[in-house]
């Protein structure tokens, strides 16, 4: 959700309010060295991808699409392997819990479990089906907050999550581990170009609906129908000018705070909720 | 919202169950080192609470509850107050951003403002309110999603989160940060007891909801009543027993999907908007 162009909304009490919002950096965005230790080590763009923790490895495991490069366990994460008769695909490297804190740095939980992989092909955004809800990330580059969409996209079987190559985080580490599994259950069609794209879904039949706090409608009264695209834009710069024009209509989420202005990924869920609701697609 | 004891949902295609997921760790709570910059140097339990970042401190300086005892700007930062007319209180010292690096870690994204303040004061918990929604959080760690929680709280006008003083992240730092002002906004309760707490707000005529995968009815389902409070235990490890048995119901979020594991402030988001919706709170 955007707050672009609005009024900072936490004005309380007998203090000023404090005036436009800088048109600046979103969170973490600031090409600032959030580097876990493996990106400097391996994963060029051609590097593998690096897998951690218990349900991001137990997925990929049980992916046959993602082909495992090589697999390194402690013991204990090894006999939780064997004892949930997990197929490792791979023989697993036993290693001391020590060696992957270095591998990946000390902030990752990994829960004695670390993978290399190839990356999961990116299908074309014209194998779409023409049902359901797709979710487009309009330059979101915080990878936890990409994560949590990708967890949100798979509970709501998102067919496919829509991201542009260039100003997204890659598909790897925090992400993956932030997704929790959900890497291996949606589809990411990675793009050159978001308008494009946009107009590529509406050409084959899609509504676009841009979320953005200055969007015309409230988005729990627009009438909905499938094939159902949601446009997410990055927190402090939101949705760009030319997604925002490319979209078939731009919703905003109203919501009776103070506030209205929330993180992406809540952001994401509620429209997801939303547009499942209204759809007929809650089960 | 728990995944405790249910499979995980990432079966795909052929590949194996993985089988049941450990009762391990949640994101981040290894006890690791995440351990920003500020934390080793200043901030002890009564060190002040440090602020950062454009929307934390402006909220802050707009918050007449808040006691500032220090205003750390770059001139950059400086230029931008002056402009929106902001009152800043006290004066504040025009330094470099590397100075504020320093102090903050490299990954913080601080755009030229850093405060020192008092903690705001924790409201009693027999002084809430006998109408709308409160929060209340059992042993959620990951400051960014506490923050985020705190964001949704204040756009879905939440009276109160009640946490507990142990097994919470301090309302400093990252937190801060995630709230993007939101601290200012949403009262927190901090109670050194939680069931405690819960039976005391079923005393006062609360309909306490606990959230959890294993709950007997769908949150969307169940009839909710004013004064609400919605119960999130940490992800992983869900609601602790006792929180669970002291609620009034046990609910859970019913999703289309695969996989019905959510991000704890995605889960926070949704049973807001489900509750607020239900209870004629929309505005």
């Amino acid at each position: 959700m955007s707050d672009r162009n609005r009024k900072p909304p936490f004005r309380r009490g007998g203090g000023k309010a404090p005036g436009k919002a800088p048109d600046k950096a979103p969170d973490k965005g600031r090409g600032s060295p959030r580097r876990p230790a493996w990106r400097d080590r391996e994963a060029g763009p051609d590097g593998p991808v690096i897998l951690y923790g218990w349900h991001t490895v137990a997925a990929a495991l049980a992916n046959p699409q993602r082909r495992i490069r090589k697999l390194l366990v402690t013991e204990n994460a090894a006999r939780r392997l064997a004892d949930d008769n997990i197929d490792t695909r791979v023989a697993p490297e036993i290693v001391r819990p020590g060696l992957i804190d270095q591998r990946l740095g000390p902030d990752a939980v990994h829960q004695g479990l670390l993978a290399e992989a190839d990356p999961l092909p990116s299908p074309d955004i014209d194998t779409l089906e023409q049902e359901g809800i797709v979710l487009v990330l309009d330059q979101i580059t915080d990878p936890h907050n990409v994560g949590a969409i990708l967890r949100s996209a798979a509970a709501f079987a998102v067919k496919a999550i829509v991201t542009t190559a260039r100003h997204s985080p890659e598909a790897t580490g925090v992400l993956a581990k932030s997704a929790s599994g959900a890497l291996e259950l949606v589809p990411l069609v990675t793009v050159q170009n978001l308008a494009r794209a946009l107009t590529e879904l509406n050409d084959q039949g899609f509504m676009t609906v841009g979320l953005d706090s200055q969007g015309s409608e409230n988005l729990a009264s627009v009438a909905l129908r499938q094939p159902l695209a949601l446009v997410l834009g990055a927190e402090g710069k939101g949705l760009r000018q030319l997604t925002r024009e490319t979209c078939s209509v731009v919703a905003r989420l109203d919501m009776p705070g103070e506030s209205k202005s929330l993180n992406v990924s809540n952001a994401a869920v509620l429209a997801l909720y939303i547009g499942a609701s209204r759809l007929g697609l809650m089960g």
